[in-house]
């Protein structure tokens, strides 16, 4: 695939993203494949062996709307649950930009005009993969991809490993605002206008993804069950606190042990998304710059 | 098995807990069984059908120190790296009353003197299980058991569904701090005062765990793997929001969707425990009390 | 729970069975748990260390009619199919003793007179377990339990791990036939006369049930989710090729890599049954008599 | 990616795979991804929603060696268990082709001169995903791929869902023999002549592969955890059996629930694989041909 547009190392990017079902700002269905992605941005100076660093500096809404599906996802309750289930029709919601909100309006529902505060994310981004793969951006992967974390919000900032020459960096599937998990299978979907800075981290060799956000450094793992997302999410905490800040296999125990936290990504997508983290606080200084 | 006491719904209980190997505040080893509980204890007018309610009043430390294990538990690895694994050696940790914290006692650690907050937990309480089931308190289930989930501290309130008059509540195997999911297989295993109030309500049908901390309601799914912990749990809010808050199939999923929250208990047990949770501010009035 | 019969090792035991509603031979409501066993027997000189074996020796049909549900399980379907699940009605069938088949009984189905040939196996059968604890006959464990197995048929042998004194064996639930994973959430519940011989085998130390069937051991891992059950089955393979056999672990890898077969128990009930078997024949001299 | 060959539906094609090294049967190293395919081959008059159907006619040794690795994979043992594995060493076997066995060369090992039969089958093949991606081959989904099942062997024949026009059939990874769940992470890893017949099958929709191997048809899933496989595998024959046999949901239920087998795939790739099968002489008579 060729790229969309070429940035040098620590270039700034405003893209507006296009949501979930394709459609753009002005309600055209502008895409067909689900989670439609902007990009791919080739990265002068990424390698494979470098880690491309993506902060997250603003998400602002590009339209006035977003939308939701009106049930949860099967998946997430006990199996025969589901016979319970209603359709999975869409419901709309009202974002206002100046109160900052997000608004339901679904007439006959008792919640009706629930009112939730904005809290964009973004739902999907990450590098092309390894081994020439191209990947749907339904699932997730090494390479990031259809994460669905509401901590992908303004002031995180994330790396990717690099795979092929360039990264070939990739964002999309904006959401308003998305519980734990995304369970009802959506979050808010919507468009957003982005605002983001990449910067290639020459031989910053990583296995899966890793960032910063409030205070607390953390690494996210793709697969399932949840079980396995968490298990590859903590052996690259793992690895991080060895190759980086110098603790040995008991050392990590003693830390994470007592202080970790893990959050829970999507557990509706191919790959469940969960989140290890830490709070830098308990770091050791760090014997070397990355 | 008797009761050890009987005691009056809305009665406050002070007990003294014995740490995860069976010793107690003064070193002496007087339980040998895995996790070791206080109780139980009948609670008059408890009967199946309703609801017991425990009320977290305190959890003071009844001794000056705790211990852990020095190695993450393998199963929350990527298989192939627990051939890394160091032993599962015993660490000391002190525990500074007055400072309120705790402190590793490890010479030839990187981490030798870390400090923490003293973040005392209850890792295993709950009631007698149904159908005459003695279940071993190393696992949990819809009676609650060993979950090890850090909320379970001062300030939170619990119910478990009532299977046997009097439910024969038990308590124990306290932790000075802890992460999220016990992923060394220890919290800081100590001996503690623990404070609890118990109160019967009546005709309060529930199917699993389900509480309230820090403006939140949540609920408690013990299982294996995390996603049918994750299962159980969702399906339980579902059923509380639907019987106590009057909300729809549809109300939930626009609810839920966007705002839950999930955290993790243990994942070192037999049954993982997940818990689900919802902010106070965005229910409904509730239609009846309870 | 005291033995409801006390037996020499070596004895041979003929019970009659009830069936999972706990209804006997006349069609009589005898008892009301789930899977109501007969047991337990206590057989003289087993210890812990020790393992019991059970021969089964026959298995005749003790009434006319078994019973199945009319719907398969949701958890063995895609999560968002389970909408499309008709009622669990109950289904009856016709044992024929004569020609040796079982018959559907069901006017309104496409299949409504269904044959099978009359192939019975024990549903749950084992020893108490170890630490005191007394686990619903719903579930299963190192102990047996169960599992549901339609290889725990005439002529398989299986040897159970002894925790307490005498063993405590328990036997029920009787299916006439059953597909692997009982994955209506029944075999063809009925009652039978069981005919087995229990032998103590002193100093046989094992993790899991251990047998032998058609020309092949096997072990059996009782967990969830299947992964687990294969991971425990499987471990407790290496351990028995290792101890008894003198196999080392890259042995194990050629034998069992080339020549291995997997069996699903049920995967119904909250533990799941995984057979990890090998061919006798591939198995190098015993070292030693067992 | 251009097809390497175009043929007609019905055609028969004779190709040499390459072992899962890339190495040919000369011994040559000629290609360096995971299990290098041959491939992709047209078929003429293919299209989505069609199905492409493939008989095994003969898989003979290319060359006289296979290799194996000599640890079982972590991931199939108990977590802990992982702490004693010996390294990931290559074992050596000796292909015979008159004897037609295999035949292992570790002068170290107890089974230093092991002896199976040539049982060979194809590990990987299928046809193009959907939607445009590019997946691993050492990986699998709706499209077939790495599944490692030892059914894939003469006289089974399996259909693909044809997702882009020609189907772009491939096909590699031979294995001279290999247990279930391939649990060493390889079978005996060699190159042989595969000749198979390609057959178009026009709107024959189908969500997974299919597949018939001695009397009995079966359905594939692959997925992790192995529960997700059976679940997909389960759906698919329940979703054939209701299209081509005209069988209502209890009919499959009385059908599958007593008669059904599972067989296990690999274990060992990202995506575990799960056959679900059942006897062709249940089936009531199709009421269309296919």
């Amino acid at each position: 695939m060729e790229p969309a547009m070429r940035i040098a190392s620590g270039d700034i990017v405003v893209t507006e993203t296009l949501d979930a079902a394709g459609t753009n700002a002005r309600g055209e269905r502008v895409a067909d494949r689900p989670n439609p992605m902007n990009g791919p941005i080739h990265v002068a100076g990424a390698e494979p062996g470098d880690a491309l660093r993506v902060d997250i500096l603003r998400i602002d809404p590009a339209r006035g709307t977003g939308w939701t599906r009106s049930a949860l996802s099967a998946n997430v309750l006990d199996p025969e649950y589901a016979r319970n289930l209603p359709p999975r029709d869409r419901a709309e919601w009202i974002i206002d930009r100046e109160a900052s909100t997000v608004r339901l309006e679904a007439p006959e529902a008792a919640l009706k005009h629930l009112v939730l505060p904005y809290t964009p994310m973004i739902g999907c981004f990450g590098v092309a993969p390894a081994g020439g793969e191209a990947i749907s951006t339904a699932t997730s992967g090494r390479n990031g991809g259809n994460m669905d974390y509401r901590g992908f919000a303004v002031g995180c900032s994330v790396r990717f490993p690099v795979a092929v020459p360039g990264a070939l960096f990739f964002v999309g599937d904006c959401h308003a605002a998305q519980g734990d998990g995304e369970i009802s299978g959506t979050g808010i979907e919507t468009c957003c206008e982005v605002e983001i800075r990449l910067t290639v981290e020459k031989r910053r060799t990583i296995g899966w993804p890793r960032g910063e956000l409030d205070g607390r450094i953390f690494t996210v793992g793709n697969a399932c069950p949840l079980d396995q997302a968490l298990q590859h999410a903590t052996t690259e905490m793992v690895v991080w606190l060895k190759s980086e800040y110098g603790l040995s296999e008991p050392d990590t125990a003693h830390l994470l042990g007592q202080t970790v936290r893990y959050d829970v990504g999507n557990v509706f997508n191919p790959a469940y998304t969960m989140i290890c983290s830490l709070e830098k606080k308990w770091l050791p200084e760090r014997p070397k710059t990355a």
